[in-house]
């Protein structure tokens, strides 16, 4: 979302050698590794649509884009990629927001639509093994046939692929009870940068036996090598779940509203939205509003109350803040019907205010910090640019904010996003004063690249770098994507 | 537990060497970084106190112990450690059963036990910071009087520090609920073998800023860095823990029980153990008879029953399973007195069978994989010792075994563990069969590290190595751990 600096495009010469090498890596496929012609695409058709993602500030331009149907078969494409010296961008459901599944300089990109099964499942260990290219929903799916329940979950769960959300460490509206994706993957197969196929930790929970690769995968949005299978945690289903949403008119009494609740109930969710944002939904018609009068601030809460008891204490919990004069006012689901209801509110801002066209930052800080953080950020907006709406929405439970600036209606969208880029320093001064994250669940890809500093040290980031040529020597893996090389 | 190949030992040339080195890396700390004389010492009992774990087969022989006070202390003896080539071996509470903290060839020891502050707590974040030296049973302590909890926990509580914990990415009694401490390292402060100090997540939820290095420190027995802060996230406490003892006649109703049991309620523990150890247990007189009748095998579960509707769930499953011939007796705590009374049966197991000299090997398989694994385990060492008795507990609901092979009386103790050392590799290539773990939560050290082949392939085994040099190039922390540089 944030850097608009020239756009990587392939030189002249360097794309004829490419694409020539290219065209003899794709001839080796055929010939040597079982590839058919359906496993391969070279139309412009295809190029730009399996060359980017959800971002839209880079243009696709692949030489190819590949389609393994085997981990056997993904190794061979990266041994080819080492000898012939082609950068190779892994793609899921390109859903990402940061451009890290964008290919614009002449990649090979190995989509993982054909690797779509879902291999084992394993009862008793509530484990499966699935191909990286199965669907957030096909595995959510897949999970609730067997009575189980996949807890990672987000807007893009309908097209979003398993390796990508590994590759991005993917969190979600749930992480305050469940954790992000990482707590969930129990083994992985990877093709590493290198070309060695490893299965690393084979489903297991306990494994005491040397540095834990895995997690080094993920989250490294395919920047060390390509995770082909990955055996994923299930989990029991939600019962009986139970939304609420409140209103409160400071800051401080949202912090104390989760403060209360979370010291006697588990929470499901604990979604925060501003007066803003339900402005714009309103507008729109198609969300009830909640309550009589507006407040200035919204939390949406959810917690499973399967017993009567629960309710109570929710409720004796409801009614202290109330008396606290934390809460202006609230509503209770009395249904699952009402519950999905109330859950509009917080699901459709999103869309609600893509005509705004907002500039996104999505970060995080510690939770004791929120409060002052957003102060902080509020009045440098104000104070540089008094014309810029600000709607913050978020998942306030696990200190993840996403901030939007609306673009004023008098603003050309280049001189708006212009502005904003201005802006991005300042607000990242405040995370980096806060020690906290620029990008919570979106990733670096390219988008974030200019401002990493910010959140790792530049000592850090030199261990990035020395760790990725350990997993790829050469730098074919997404070259260009979270740090240069 | 496992290796008793020559034991490693000072060369006369090499030890003259190392201790003038260390004489002079000991005069610079106190010179130049503020050591005081309390810091340092180099008698010979402290040398043979901090030099060892709780493993029994390995020499110490360290050249000094260091107590550094601060993140920068360790830093200038890191720095120091590697301008003089003097491997550091961290050390924490020691108790480790592979040698991981063993220094036994003129290591500087760097013991953390004067870094044994708690530092900051986040109420809201129920985020808590801890010097590395914190023991395990302080840091339980401390988020007891927030009416918070630490949910990691294990025989050897009472000793262990955080630092060593997170170093073997410690797991225990409770893992089947909470995980292993990996999941409750929110953040990391280390001092990489380089020397450079590294602030790793910071505390946060969700950061998607690149590979994740904080995982890479956990589990990595100090071979990478050494941890000098972490930020521990905590938990609200379980209430009304109800403990169930259950007895079966097959080993598949263990399985069928812990199904049974799972798909309807949160299990805080199932733990299950044999009738060998009962057998021993009640030969102590400490503990009493779970049920009128021996069964063959048993199982410990607990839960939390804070409203009636779960109890009556728990009793319908027991009746259930009792009804299905799974259960053939079964008690149930009316209390915490009777509940903590019920766990003596699993807890008081380790001291108990500890008179018979037990082999013990601490193993992993997929839960799936158990009923098999054990029936192969057991049919080889009956095959090949028809004499030695096998005494199996563990955390069955983690897939993780304690395999304990008991010592008989006509053996002496040095002919009885040669003899286990060669069923070491039947034992492991089962392991292997099933792709398991040989090593579930107590590491590698050097007790393991001759068998790590038959978890990691040799192909993993090159690349942590590679890891290995990015942030320990001149290979001084802990070497001779894990694996061989």
């Amino acid at each position: 979302m944030t850097d608009f600096s020239a756009l990587p495009t392939l030189e002249a010469g360097h794309a004829l050698t490419t694409l020539a090498l290219t065209e003899q890596v794709l001839s080796i496929l055929q010939e040597q590794h079982g590839y058919d012609a359906s496993q391969i695409k070279t139309d412009t058709v295809s190029l730009e649509h399996w060359g980017k993602d959800w971002t839209k500030h880079f243009a696709p331009a692949p030489s190819a884009i590949v389609f393994p149907k085997s981990t056997k078969q993904v190794q061979a494409l990266v041994k080819l990629a080492n000898e012939y010296n082609i950068v190779i961008t892994p793609s899921g459901g390109r859903t990402g927001l940061s451009a890290g599944a964008v290919a614009s300089n002449g990649e090979i990109v190995v989509s993982l639509d054909k690797m779509n099964k879902i291999v084992q499942f394993y009862p008793a260990d509530r484990l499966v093994e699935v191909e990286a290219g199965v669907i957030t929903a096909q595995l959510q799916q897949f999970a609730e046939a067997q009575d189980l329940y996949y807890p990672v979950d987000f807007a893009s769960a309908g097209s979003s692929q398993i390796g990508g959300n590994i590759g991005t460490n993917a969190g979600g509206i749930k992480v305050i009870r469940y954790g992000m994706t990482r707590q969930w993957v129990m083994g992985l197969t990877v093709v590493t940068g290198k070309g060695d196929i490893l299965k690393l930790n084979r489903g297991m929970i306990k494994n005491a036996t040397g540095y834990d690769l895995r997690q080094l995968f993920i989250g490294a949005e395919g920047t060390l090598g390509i995770v082909t299978e990955a055996q994923m945690k299930l989990n029991r289903p939600p019962q009986d779940l139970t939304v609420m949403v409140l209103g409160m008119d400071e800051f401080d009494h949202v912090m104390q509203v989760l403060a209360a609740f979370q010291a006697q109930i588990d929470l499901t969710a604990f979604e925060f939205f501003d007066e803003v944002a339900v402005d714009k939904l309103m507008a729109t018609g198609h969300v009830q509003e909640p309550f009589e009068a507006r407040t200035k601030y919204y939390v949406l809460l959810e917690f499973e109350a399967p017993y009567e008891p629960i309710m109570d204490k929710a409720m004796a919990i409801f009614e202290d803040c109330m008396d606290n004069g934390w809460i202006v006012d609230g509503v209770m689901s009395q249904s699952m019907a009402q519950a999905m209801d109330l859950w509009k509110l917080r699901e459709y801002i999103s869309e609600t205010i893509s005509v705004f066209t907002p500039y996104k930052n999505d970060i995080s800080v510690l939770i004791s910090h929120v409060p002052n953080f957003i102060h902080d950020i509020e009045t440098i907006v104000n104070a540089k640019y008094p014309d810029f709406e600000i709607c913050w929405f978020g998942h306030i439970g696990d200190g993840n904010l996403h901030l939007n600036i609306l673009k004023p209606e008098n603003l050309s969208k280049d001189e708006f996003f212009g502005q904003c880029q201005t802006v991005n320093n300042s607000i990242f001064e405040v995370v980096q004063k806060y020690g906290g994250s620029i990008s919570a669940e979106h990733g670096v890809g390219m988008t974030k690249k200019p401002y990493l500093h910010y959140s790792r040290s530049e000592t850090e980031i030199d261990y990035l770098r020395e760790i990725k040529k350990v997993l790829d020597p050469n730098g074919i893996m997404n070259r260009g994507k979270i740090f240069d090389l």
